[in-house]
């Protein structure tokens, strides 16, 4: 049993504030967003990520649409330091856009990270110091001026540096780390000491960005904290007020909801939550909360699984199946009366009327989403259910899109046959589907080779059939998937990739699953089983191709090159 | 581009409640709790749970303590009424819980719901129906009288049902399903009219359950929503107020604790949060949250893990890394400034006083879990990183855990060397911890045949050295794991399993990784690898078993069947 926790814990006090107006408030307008993907996220992985994996996330925040975006703390890491300087030294930031890192209150390392901006156009230097109660006891063993002293002498070098390197645009941001367990008149006393340094102006403000570093209580009272701090922090109109939560007791979403209620201007977090322990507060889920409120998010998430897919590439960490807006569940419908109703809100709707559908807070197709309604027939489920019934007896094991996917072909079928199928029944349905060769690319052999130009590169040579005519392609790219989407030239990108091995021994054989996405933004699967892996691969690729061609969501009179993105 | 919101979303209009009390309110004791992770949780699955899957987790309900659980929706589905009856008939139920079962508001339906529940002691019956805007609108072409006289008359036959069925102890619940997209006054009058069939007492209440079907709006509303309605709601001390919240928009467990300041007596919600969509309000949150801050949470969560590996073995859906309090990474350090804050937290702390850890809300220890620090060597990261290593030297993929686990013995090396390691490094450090055979329990050889009791069991002859010792094990079991922890008779569970191929053709073997906990509630992997998936299996339970003992975490002097569990 658990121990009485009366022993051990203690509840988070009251903040005295009755008066308190964010109750009454509703968001009307989207705050400043800033990314910590790349840093509070980056840190917090069991395998930080490595440059190619870092450009890749931040040209996604970039497209995304995200104005300021922490890069690093590059006099903690080299790794970090090194790639502050790529991005600078490769003109890879585009002019709206502000690169952010964090610094501790130490001279040398305030040197050193104003060191890694140098020749940036414009950048957000973030200093911090931790101001908790705890942790000036347990931590430091100071009392608060010694705090105020670390964090004043902080502000002081940065504001040197800061003169002395003028041909940056300097914005500055400054953190009581460990904000939620710092008693607020101290908050704000180390807040205005700082303030009283860096001389903001309502034309030059500065950043005070007040961490959940733990979320310690409910997010009522982070928000009562935020609204105190607002109505006592000096020089109000020359402060941007931001908040960074985290989600320890898994409320960090509705804390910076509350918290933008209470007065605050800025929102630190990261794309689908990433973050030491519980994560961050998860930006896409804020952005598309107001969005689904008639409030525009500044921030484009109509491709949600073209960002899920690389987020979840560049952190090597899932995202749940039930996680807002994006999971692979969330627009699926399992009950009957649930389906029903949105069939019959979808069918009163009007175009160009509002968004009502019981069951479908968004429209999916807003996140480049579709809705997939998923009916058992009989008892389909548990032990006769589909996947079950696949990996049994065929030893296939589906992704979970693509049994989601594969249950609405089934479900076509026995709806019609009004009968429970078999496992010989739905494994026919599968091969047909999915392993059929009767679609208009029918693969015939091919041979791979390093490319002449680029050792790195790999180069196909495919025989394949097309619509019957025997015909040889040819591509390059960074391994077989890639090179055969180079050689066939067609529209759509590859979303995932998986491969596992089915049976053993002499009749063993590999199953390939491809997931691709089309110009309308379908996504589809295809499966490819062969003893050879990369036959496999390949015969995956064509399997999705030939799917998206007979459904029309695929088009090869127009080849990729010509077409826009 | 996102479309412009404002043409197809609109804001949720705020609730006229500005002498709202909730704000000042904190929780100081626990709300009842019902579980509805066999009905909502269940039919939101992908491969609903079979009976054997719902008897393991309702075992685990009962053992957490719940002592409300809905256990389905009979009248809906073959599968629950009969699983119903084998609780009834099995006598499964023990004696303080009370199981529940929802229905709508039809004749045959709550006739066939009664005959679910019969012979039960006590049961709740859930009437409910759909009483939103929208949904009278688009789903049902009905005026408010027309929805009132639904819900009017399936209370009537409720109470006809139950007033025939006296032999059963009942409790009556009624949710106005679509609850948070009803106007309040609305809600208020079909409740009340509910009530007027029903006639509560003080001592004989009903449940008026209040569910957010579709979460719209920040969860201060939800909570304004509720305590409007405690407001208005006639007989206020003959109801139960429930609330039933969903997490469409991520706000699912602050709109269940606001709602309880906001006067909510009970919550229904599920384990870990699976349920349909987005999934229900998760109670192992809930009730964590409650014991960090003093407050009895009425359920015990001290073997977290155990309680996560049984609900993703039930609902075959995985628990987020980062998810509070239970996910892989929530109690992992990586970054050195938080590592050597929670060193000195846990070095001022004495053993009796308040847990005040920095970057631990909760002392892992009380949920059965350990504190990791997870210390990255020089550039060991990346593509330096052990588990990236490991993958592409040696084809083998660790899980997870074990990835944190395994880090921290390369860390233990690496900081005394002060080097970078090498893979070959890594995997010699890697096969001397986990596939050693100086270990007390050294593998021979071990055959399987069937049971001659049962044709389902397997029995396993294990021939092997124990600290040098000749020895021939017998054991039975599902499989040759059950058999070989039956054989060894010591005081460890099996956590989970999984095994994948390493390397292909002539040269394939198989990896397997088997996670144990002790009695101590520490956890640990094993590893086996051999060409022979059996054998590897067998080899990672002494892997496993083997570690533990080097660790004085197990103790083969204290057999298993002695011991209490």
């Amino acid at each position: 049993m658990l121990k009485d926790p009366a022993e051990k814990y203690r509840a988070f006090a009251p903040i005295a504030l009755s008066d308190r107006t964010w109750p009454d408030k509703t968001i009307t307008a989207a705050p400043l967003w800033c990314s910590v993907d790349l840093r509070d996220g980056n840190q917090a992985l069991i395998e930080p990520m490595d440059t190619a994996r870092k450009r890749r996330l931040f040209d996604l925040l970039v497209k995304t649409g995200f104005k300021e975006i922490e890069v690093g703390f590059p006099a903690a890491s080299q790794t970090d330091f090194d790639f502050v300087r790529e991005l600078i030294e490769q003109n890879l930031i585009p002019p709206d856009v502000t690169i952010q890192v964090l610094t501790q209150a130490r001279s040398e390392l305030i040197a050193r990270s104003f060191e890694a901006l140098r020749g940036a156009r414009r950048a957000i230097m973030h200093l911090y110091n931790s101001t908790s109660t705890l942790q000036r006891r347990v931590v430091f063993g100071l009392d608060r001026p010694g705090i105020i002293d670390i964090a004043v002498k902080g502000a002081q070098w940065v504001r040197e540096h800061a003169e002395r390197q003028s041909d940056t645009e300097w914005v500055l941001q400054y953190s009581p780390e460990s904000f939620t367990g710092t008693e607020l008149d101290f908050a704000v006393e180390v807040c205005d000491a700082v303030n009283a340094v860096w001389q903001p102006t309502p034309q030059r403000k500065v950043i005070l960005n007040l961490p959940a570093t733990v979320e310690m209580a409910t997010p009522n009272v982070y928000a009562d904290q935020i609204e105190w701090f607002s109505r006592h922090i000096a020089r109000r109109d020359s402060v941007i007020l931001s908040v960074h939560p985290h989600n320890d007791r898994g409320t960090a979403v509705a804390a910076a909801e509350l918290a933008v209620m209470a007065g605050a201007d800025r929102v630190e977090g990261t794309l689908f939550g990433n973050g030491e322990r519980t994560g961050n507060v998860d930006i896409v889920t804020l952005a598309l909360n107001l969005y689904t409120q008639g409030v525009k998010p500044d921030l484009d998430f109509s491709n949600i699984n073209e960002a899920a897919r690389c987020v979840e590439y560049c952190n090597q960490l899932p995202i749940h199946p039930r996680h807002p807006y994006v999971g692979d569940l969330v627009f699926t419908a399992f009950s009957g009366s649930h389906q029903d109703a949105i069939k019959k809100g979808l069918a009163a709707r009007q175009e160009e009327s509002l968004w009502e559908v019981p069951y479908l807070p968004i429209d999916p197709r807003d996140v480049g989403r579709t809705y997939e309604s998923v009916i058992r027939v009989n008892s389909q489920s548990g032990k006769g259910g589909i996947a079950y019934l696949l990996e049994r007896d065929y030893d296939l094991t589906m992704p979970r899109r693509l049994q989601i996917e594969f249950s609405q072909v089934v479900q076509a079928v026995a709806d019609a046959s009004g009968k429970e199928l078999s496992a010989e029944q739905i494994w026919a349905l599968f091969a047909d589907e999915y392993l059929g060769t009767q679609g208009d690319y029918v693969y015939g052999s091919h041979q791979l080779a390093h490319s002449r130009k680029d050792q790195n590169l790999e180069r196909l040579t495919l025989k394949l059939k097309c619509r019957g005519q025997g015909t040889v392609l040819h591509g390059e790219g960074n391994g077989p998937i890639d090179a055969l989407v180079d050689a066939l030239g067609l529209q759509f990108d590859v979303l995932s990739y998986e491969e596992h091995s089915v049976g053993s021994g002499s009749d063993a054989r590999a199953a390939a699953f491809v997931e691709i996405t089309t110009p309308g933004r379908a996504t589809l699967f295809g499966v490819g089983v062969h003893v050879n892996i990369i036959t496999a691969s390949l015969l995956a690729v064509l399997s999705a191709v030939n799917r998206a061609m007979r459904r029309g969501l695929l088009d090869d009179s127009i080849p990729a090159a010509s077409a826009g993105g």
